[in-house]
């Protein structure tokens, strides 16, 4: 695959997995300490019980499963009651809580509370998943891709089995089901999910006090956040029953305990080989820094010219500085030769070992087919991220017109030669997507088309052919003002009017923004296809790796992250920082202190409610802590339990050390941060007297009265 | 010349000059208008008359230009009492102001008044500068310089020459003198400057209010600004006697009168040729605005850590976020087809005329000379911005190691070998930096680095030959912060005396940033003998291109701008924008609607001051206005005068559409902004209770009492 998501969507929020991304990468040969990203069908059952001495059951298992949700605007979450209560971070829901809101009534500034089921707020369009069951189909979907097939075919053929067996098992089940690459193409799993696409908003505290420090604060530690927001899944109107659901820990974890981490970490690359790795520190990361600085700039600039500009930036800026912050800490680790040379020297020694036996032939020159892959993929990179992953068309109004005209082209062909977006299993999805009633603000598309035209005409040329057509003569400014004023696109009627057309009626209606996705279409799917050539040519390559490596050091490990469930443990612990020590736990004391030390100063002023009702709370309790297990972004909102199963915290970050395990795991100093269930509780009750939440976590059903 | 100044040094501040930038262009072949950046040795008589009936002699002439002052850190100013007062903005000086301020006293957030001289604040570097007088060496220089030398020969025949000349003038006059760059080479002229390096501050307002609306606002129009300073010129610890300084108009302008505008405006573009316009377009403002995106960035994240942090990142922030705005609004302009259409059109019409006699042959070919050179020009453009211009090497310690490096190395070289910045008549300059005990804060100087030194390694690659000497197998940030902590540059007693020692003995003395600059110096040196040979290259051919264009067109008009003493001039008048007409004057009543209207959030909070003394001021006061002078950055804190050669005004902005004017005026809505007179004197009296200075200002002289 290639290494970014191809969705035209910038990366969002913290920790947060980019859903279509997909396998990229092979397993690590052996696990450190509390390393590992383990799948559910796979769960590490040997090194919970020789390091911790901890046993569970397949039930235990089983029940942990279910209960984790996969938030599909990215992140994870747990059902914490048997109605269908979901917990996840703010941050997660952050993106739906702005969707709710208005300039009258800014819910991401304000939080809010429903007090009964019948206050509870609809979403826009948030999806929940929940994990079924999985079915190893390695078997199949090889046998359908023939040795020796060019790599373009081979992508054929592999992306129509893939549906096909999607497809069939949809049929039969009713669930969603997804066929994912596992360990580069070492293996193939089939996962079955139920959907929710009704859910609702039930609480959320100010975006002040779940972000609390902002910015400044992210990736840090101590920290003082409670970053947790409740939803609820329904359906057929009525809250959803689950069978599965967390309770909720009376006790709560000490220093040293064990705890396990369920969700749906994104993305990791820990067995990149050393020119992938090389590609991304000298191409990748810095290219998507590029953009990255220049969105949060503009967004910035914008978002201080009014304080509703500010409201409507909000939640993307915070999406981008996260992004930025993230991509700067993987950045260094990658510039830091000591760092990287322990991978390359972990590859040499690897590679030599292919080097004792014949059999590791293919396996050897595997390397030096991903290489040559690399390069192609180096040279077509630039036009790949600009036209179709759409850098260069960015907003809500472009996204929409690509997905109608696409939709339009693709609907006729079969389900298998379609693009990966448009097969029938990711349906329910993009209708969601496509009809949402989200707002979108006119002057916020202007701003993003005109900067991302600016970054496409300096990046591309203003000669370039593509670039000549999409501007058709008309600066950048001028033609995002003259396309988002044109289209129609805004209103959900339009849409779904232009949805029911087929591709020559579409086009017929002319509507500007489609037009204009039009204009780039055949060049973005040229480029889309000759990186997904290399992607197999690379899949393959690293199956040949992985196959070595299951031979010399055993199957029974982790793949790299997939944005699908996996099961991470480790111990609650402080670590050594410059000299001095990070405490396993902050408190509410904490909270107040920073507040006070910043002068009250924004990001670390303190929302009116936690002044005033300052008294009311013990100081004492545990705020948030720090755990070695090992996560990833994809991962907030996932629920930390422990050997019962019950919850005790809600992971919502990582520290900065914590930026390079996309790369390799570390339990020195990287942490994995949650906000302490007690503190979850503390709050609800004393701070917002959400009487009602308090009653449901602690009895596992909601209150009907 | 290259497109950007070749100081390592960040652009500063709003409308600034690049002080070492030469001269870039050729002249415009006809006035439009209000057109024009005129030179005192040729001032624009004839328009003045006909299109205004004004006709000053030349005592006019030679009165406003002697009280004119050019302030090195940028900007301009100009006296306004024999005893050696300077006004100038508050942006201007604000590079000092903030020099001056601790975390205990900041006079850049709280603003500061000396009510007595005795009070007054010595700045730790500012230099000002007054132009005497004019000589054309044009003659000379070009005689020193043989038709038909290899390109380096001839860059390195004409520097030597230049220094030669300036040598012998000062040794004859005292002054500072500089043989300036004027029509692309068409033109040599001899500046002698007195020169005045005991400069202290007298008055500035909060930056509160020097910048109301902050970059939100900042190139916006209406606006509501008090961006004005006083500093005062000494001489032998005593305030200097000055023979001009400009009078304080009684009766301030109304809208249609004719302003006159005195200052240093820095770089324009006005006839550049295509090629070289498309340069800037795909390569040089897209490298810049990467640039400024990554610092503005970096900086901005930093300094919302805390309120300390804030306060030292504060003016290089502003410095930042301003080149950023103006940058985006030039690449607008280049890449508005019908913009670039119109400047293309004028070339083509221009060349076509070349065609028609042979004598032009030259002129013709030059026009292909120059695109040659400019396609090396980009070839190297890249590693020049990153060793040379120091992208990858940011920060105060690694330019004071360069100069002290460097000027060790200069100092045995005859007076015309050196490299320019080395020559004797900058010597007093660059002590005076070399020397300042202006305040370096270690924290600030490892964001810096370690941000260009990642941005160097992701630029020129982490396994190219200088990348790694200069990372010497750290990471950028491991680098960046022992390199930081190894130095001991921050100590002016030990810049001094490192100073006082040849190049051998400086090597010995080991300091890390010293050796960085080192390891370095050879390849930053060669690309800039390949830029500079492009250079005279470049200025050969836009010789002939002058020559013709004098032939022509008549000689009597403007060269580009060049960071030296212009006379502009134009109406003041309001213009039609998006539906509404922008009126030419504000009034202080529009600052607290403003404010109010944008819930006084920052930027857009009033200081204290202003809050409490509201009920005092006159309301009606003009406040800030438009006109049609023609200026661009480096005219900041020109003073705008009438017909009687008194002050009614003080240049601080350009609207946005100005941003354009680098490369062709506009009067349809391009505007420069001015403070009132008026308001200065209302808001000193009313709001500062400044009775000395309202009485030195109208009296023309300090109150000695």
């Amino acid at each position: 695959m290639t290494p970014f998501p191809q969705t035209p969507l910038a990366p969002r929020l913290r920790l947060l997995t980019p859903l279509l991304a997909a396998a990229v990468l092979a397993a690590p040969a052996t696990g450190r300490g509390d390393e590992g990203m383990w799948l559910f069908s796979s769960p590490p059952v040997e090194v919970l019980k020789s390091r911790h001495g901890f046993a569970p059951d397949q039930t235990w298992f089983d029940h942990v499963q279910r209960a984790s949700v996969r938030v599909m605007s990215g992140g994870s979450g747990s059902f914490v009651s048997a109605d269908g209560l979901l917990m996840s971070n703010h941050h997660v829901a952050s993106d739906a809580i702005q969707k709710l809101s208005t300039a009258d009534r800014d819910l991401l500034r304000d939080g809010f509370h429903a007090r009964t089921l019948a206050e509870e707020l609809p979403c826009k369009d948030l999806e929940l998943n929940v994990l079924i069951d999985i079915e190893d189909v390695t078997a199949r979907v090889n046998a359908a891709v023939p040795a020796g097939l060019p790599a373009d075919q081979a992508a054929a053929a592999r992306r129509a089995v893939q549906a096909e067996i999607e497809k069939q098992a949809a049929d039969r089940s009713g669930y969603r089901c997804d066929v994912v690459t596992l360990f580069q193409g070492g293996a193939y799993h089939l996962y079955r999910y139920k959907q929710y696409t009704d859910v609702r908003l039930v609480f959320a505290p100010e975006q002040q006090i779940a972000f609390f420090g902002g910015d400044p604060d992210n990736f840090e530690y101590p920290r003082f956040c409670l970053d947790v927001a409740f939803l609820r899944a329904y359906e057929d109107g009525r809250p959803a029953r689950v069978d599965h659901f967390l309770k909720w820990s009376r006790r709560g974890v000490s220093e040293g305990d064990l705890v396990l981490v369920s969700g749906h970490p994104g993305r990791t690359s820990r067995l990149l080989t050393l020119t992938e790795l090389e590609y991304l520190r000298d191409h990748a990361y810095p290219a998507a820094l590029e953009r990255l600085y220049r969105e949060e700039v503009s967004l910035s600039a914008w978002s201080a010219r009014s304080t509703e500009n500010q409201r409507r930036a909000k939640d993307d800026l915070f999406s981008i500085q996260n992004s930025r912050k993230a991509r700067v800490g993987g950045l260094a680790g990658l510039q830091d030769p000591a760092f990287l040379g322990r991978i390359a020297e972990a590859e040499k020694t690897f590679r030599a070992r292919l080097e004792t036996a014949p059999e590791w032939a293919s396996a050897r020159q595997a390397y030096d087919r991903i290489a040559t892959s690399q390069s192609v993929i180096q040279q077509n990179a630039e036009r790949y991220r600009m036209l179709e992953n759409a850098w260069g068309l960015r907003g809500e109004l472009f996204s929409l017109a690509r997905t109608l005209l696409r939709s339009a082209a693709e609907r006729g062909l079969p389900n298998g030669d379609r693009l990966r977006e448009f097969r029938d299993s990711n349906r329910t999805s993009l209708e969601l997507d496509l009809f949402s009633s989200r707002p979108i603000h006119e002057d916020l598309e202007i701003l993003h088309l005109a900067d991302s035209l600016t970054h496409l005409t300096s990046t591309l040329g203003a000669t370039d052919p593509v670039v000549a057509r999409v501007l058709a003569g008309k600066s950048p400014r001028q033609r995002a003002a003259e396309l988002v004023a044109g289209t129609r696109l805004r209103d959900v009627a339009v849409r779904k009017s232009l949805y029911a057309l087929d591709l020559a009626a579409l086009r017929a209606a002319a509507d500007p923004m489609i037009e204009v996705a039009a204009a780039v279409d055949a060049e973005a799917r040229a480029v889309r296809k000759t990186m997904e050539a290399q992607d197999e040519t690379k899949r393959q390559a690293h199956a040949e790796i992985a196959r070595a490596r299951f031979a010399l050091q055993g199957s029974g490990n982790y793949p790299d992250a997939t944005s699908t469930l996996r099961l991470a443990f480790g111990l609650v612990q402080g670590y050594a920082d410059s000299g001095t020590t990070a405490p396993a736990f902050t408190e509410f004391a904490g909270l107040y202190q920073r507040a006070q030390a910043q002068n009250q100063q924004p990001p670390f002023d303190l929302p009116e409610r936690w002044s005033k009702r300052r008294g009311k709370l013990d100081l004492r309790t545990p705020f948030n802590f720090v755990s070695t297990a090992d996560i990833i972004g994809g991962n907030s909102g996932s629920p930390t339990v422990d050997r019962h199963g019950e919850v005790v915290g809600l992971i919502f970050d990582g520290n900065l050390p914590s930026l390079v395990l996309d790369f390799a795991y570390d339990d020195q100093q990287a942490r994995a941060l949650s906000v302490d269930s007690r503190a979850i509780l503390e709050a609800l009750e004393k701070v917002y007297g959400a009487k009602n939440l308090v009653q449901e976590l602690t009895s596992g059903q909601v209150n009907r009265r």
